[in-house]
């Protein structure tokens, strides 16, 4: 075989291709509905301001040879690390530097790619249902067995339902990579600092490395959730922390990440901040310089105000899909600090045949729970990302399709 | 072991970290000394002018709702995998479809991926000297075997030097994977048809895949070189190409980048061009849309002329340097369909010798070609990539030097 024949054994369809694909069908046959898209987490809202302003300037500064930027520092530019590390950790309390903080292209190439620093015999656990991005990339990598039609054999699974509380229990057997996110995709749910405690110190008691998704971290409206796991003492000597502007800032189209891999992260003897970087170094060119200058304009007076706007209004949405489901009955959790309501599908049906019934009878996309594993089976996902008139519009199809399906 | 192990094998500084470190420790020693730059492949011309209008239109768009774009597809937008397939491959009379062409933030990332489609015991073979990715991407991912100090125990190395004219012989030994650059990086030769040929040939027998860099085809001035492999009858059937808009458009800090996966390249009853398709979809989430339609403008009319006029002042520079060397009695190769030129080092000199020489007494800043692998030993990489006064200064330093050195 010269081929990586893992990529054979993953289910074929990634789930919002399949998504995509039927709602493809369904507008195709029905030319004239009005689609409200609820689904894939993609930002709607443009660019503020702020951002705008400082891509132009930048895209003056490669106009003229003496401001043109070419190949930058793979690790990102230090006017971005800086900023980053003073207004996602010094703001909040926490000491990261800025050679802790490096840039990327996207939390999604961030976290698929992170798996790479670790042996192909480290043992993964993921909560269920989870981001599929960590589970495709490890699968990839051959790190996970092989795939029975609903679960990788050598996957541990952290089930997050109703049952629980949505709070992960410890693995029963050890493992070496967990990968945690709060606020949580797909369910909208947070890790209190009780729970991220009793996790770093498991980690810190078995040697496993924490792999912690704050990608969400801007809907989060209180002091009491953590928004960032190096809020618990140690944490920097177990812990990686992936971040995005994706969310915070509508950077979806524009691309720019940042992981935070701490110098007292060490295993086996090596560093683990010197390991990503060479890396980067040796598989990456950086972000584009253009796009630094915009997400450091994230930090600016004007553009945190912009974007915290956005973020309230993309909030706002997701408190009125969470009140319109809990009033047609619905027990459903997220969509405060969240952009993401999670919630079983009523009358027992499974997450495809709701995920039919809403796009065929009130013409909504949403994301099928099952997509995202086992656990979310007969579960769903609505996101907060659109216009507040098309959340109403949605709100209203939902009141009025669900009591017809109980 | 919790981690990979093999980073550690990797020796431990990356050619070009190791070039800036010497010039920054020089530089702070001298501050006054007006150092050159010829190492690094990085351009200094900045964005061409409809470049620059197409990234301010680009960025207008998306600061309004109706025209934002968010998630884009992750193989690339339409209007630039078309513009790719008519204006690199149509242009020339290569049949290569939109949906064989996937838009990437770089070759750097592109050519350090690709790997990941093939087996952990795919036999790989590079061209020696080599751009360092390639052997450091496998490198990392465990198929080469140990290093011995000088050479991986289980990577082929095929010899370009003088002794042979720089053409490399078919492998002794059975290999899977081929990397081959042409116009090359970093001696600046080309390969002709006949010599593809002889490689297609030998895919087509072994079965073997030949991943095809033609990062510097733009470079390429003469019908005679080939710009593709896909010239050549029944490659699509064994080879994937790397384009890249680093050289051609001044891209190096904006990054996008052109994969090309035929649909006919199959092996192991597998589609390659579905395992790349996977491969991005799942670990990559698109090139940002303004940057991908800055690549797009490349093929306007304003855009394709006005970055020939930057191609063809850097080939201006490579013509000088080369003849600078042949006037001082070196044998020289490249700088023609090239924007580098390579020699072997005067005096029997070692690579880094002549680097710190060079460095020292006449202030310029080469690579030293035993960074680029064993054979590069005793040989040094100049680039054209610097201002016409600048390159006409260095010349006019190395008509000074070199004899003092022979």
């Amino acid at each position: 075989m010269i081929i990586n024949t893992h990529f054979g054994e993953i289910p074929q369809s990634y789930l919002f291709s399949e998504v995509a694909e039927r709602v493809r069908r369904y507008e195709a046959q029905h030319p004239d509905a009005a689609v409200l898209r609820l689904g894939i987490g993609d930002v709607t809202r443009p660019l503020a301001p702020a951002i705008i302003d400082a891509l132009h300037a930048a895209v003056d500064e490669q106009a003229t040879a003496s401001s043109f930027q070419g190949y930058g520092p793979e690790a990102g530019y230090a006017f971005l690390r800086e900023a980053i590390a003073a207004g996602e950790y010094g703001s909040i309390g926490v000491d990261v530097s800025a050679d802790e903080v490096f840039i990327g292209d996207g939390s999604k190439s961030d976290s698929a790619n992170v798996q790479e620093l670790f042996s192909l015999s480290a043992k993964v656990a993921v909560t269920d249902p989870v981001y599929p991005v960590y589970v495709d990339s490890n699968a990839m990598a051959g790190r996970l067995g092989t795939f029975d039609g609903e679960r990788w054999t050598g996957l541990t699974y952290l089930p997050c339902d109703d049952g629980n509380g949505y709070r992960p229990a410890l693995p029963a057997a050890p493992v070496e990579l967990i990968y945690l996110c709060s606020p949580n995709n797909p369910t909208g749910t947070t890790m209190s600092r009780t729970e991220l405690e009793t996790w770093v110190a498991y980690a810190r008691e078995t040697g496993a490395v924490i792999l912690f998704d704050v990608a969400y971290r801007a809907f989060i409206t209180g002091d009491e959730v953590p928004r960032s796991i190096y809020e618990i003492p140690g944490a920097d000597e177990v812990a990686i922390e992936l971040g995005s502007f994706s969310k915070t800032a509508g950077f979806t189209g524009l691309r720019c990440s940042w992981t935070v891999v701490p110098k007292k992260l060490r295993r086996d003897g090596a560093s683990l901040n010197a390991m990503w970087l060479r890396r980067q170094s040796t598989k990456f060119n950086g972000t584009p310089y253009i796009v630094q200058r915009a997400a450091e304009a994230v930090y600016s007076a004007a553009g945190s105000a912009q974007v915290q706007a956005d973020v309230d209004y993309y909030l706002a949405n997701a408190r009125l899909i969470r009140s319109t489901l809990e009033a047609a009955g619905l027990n459903a959790v997220g969509g405060e600090h969240s952009p993401y309501v999670w919630f079983r599908c009523p009358g027992g049906m499974d997450s495809w045949a709701f995920f039919d019934a809403l796009l065929e009878r009130a013409q909504i996309v949403g994301t099928p729970g099952v997509g995202f594993g086992p656990t979310g089976a007969g579960h769903f996902r609505l996101s907060a990302f659109n216009t507040a008139e098309a959340t109403q519009e949605a709100a209203e199809r939902l009141a009025r399709l669900i009591p017809t399906l109980v």
